[in-house]
């Protein structure tokens, strides 16, 4: 029987926890709750401290900006994310706020945000799925966003009807994202592709 | 008296006390105390499961591939990184290795490894303070990366001399970073700044 999250040494039960599911529970997330993941993410280390993520919210049934979202997803994603009781874009900002000049960690530090915000999901027993698969020029034009930001992710937000910790096997459609390449290959020492050992 | 990460929600614990110090404890870091620490890094999500970052370990005294990165930090920060025991750079594959597509998300994807090692190290009282300010260009040469990567940040990795928690007031040069945005400023609904409340 395989379990969640399979890892060789012994990581923080959150990071363990922590997956992209493909479905969500019938159930509103609390606004507070919301809030409190969107501070975890302004808690993430940023160039300057620039903080260039901005985030986009879309609560089920509450305004037009789930639809929205929703809308601009792919016809894979819309299948399953519609479950999602919050829909999520994470945008950043390409120039630095002090000097107008190219932030060149804007997406680097919008997508730590964005684990910080996983991470503190996860406590609180709340599921986050990022998409790539969506329509980013139509996002940024539907929600008038400036060009100097850039559209990054969209993202699923809810909870979910198992606890992973409590299931035996990976369901099917996960397996895929539960696979890592091992250490050594992708950290080097003293030049590129000698792996650190 | 000011404590560290002063939050407006209950954050979790380790969010709360991650910090980017600038100085370490003169204490090596376990290699397999490392090892975790990347593995950490790897339960990140991405795109594809692509997993685009990778890894340059410096060890102090271990190899000259510490002595190449710090070669390759600004005057300011050769000033207290060479107080950690570890230095890093980190990078991100650029092609999606299943069809050599840009992956739009690489630097995000890899924020999120970074992100997730924060964490790990935070819960093993390790600290990790990431560097923008360093010659990207020379690391990209003296460790041979191919131009199919991008350099993104480097970082020095230790343990600190005093449990943040333990501290009543911010050390001065921390200051600036310990602030956040509120909430409102960077997250929208409906439509661009229209505040989400």
């Amino acid at each position: 029987m395989i379990k969640l999250a399979k890892t060789i040494y012994d990581l923080h039960p959150l990071i363990k926890k922590r997956f992209s599911p493909h479905g969500f529970k019938d159930e509103p997330i609390e606004k507070e709750q919301l809030l409190k993941l969107l501070e975890a993410a302004s808690w993430a280390p940023s160039s300057y401290n620039e903080q260039p993520w901005r985030f986009i919210i879309g609560i089920k049934g509450d305004t037009g900006s789930y639809d929205k979202i929703f809308s601009c997803l792919n016809e894979h994603n819309q299948h399953w994310a519609g479950s999602a009781p919050v829909l999520l874009i994470s945008v950043g900002k390409k120039m630095l706020t002090r000097n107008n000049a190219p932030n060149r960690f804007h997406a680097f530090d919008s997508g730590q945000a964005v684990a910080m915000m996983s991470i503190q999901a996860a406590h609180e027993d709340i599921y986050i799925h990022q998409m790539g698969g969506f329509d980013a020029i139509k996002a940024q034009k539907i929600f008038h966003i400036p060009e100097e930001y850039e559209v990054l992710a969209a993202m699923a937000v809810g909870k979910i009807k198992h606890d992973p910790s409590q299931m035996d096997e990976i369901p099917k459609d996960e397996i895929f994202y539960r696979n890592r390449k091992e250490i050594e290959s992708f950290t080097f020492e003293n030049d590129w592709e000698i792996p650190f050992k």
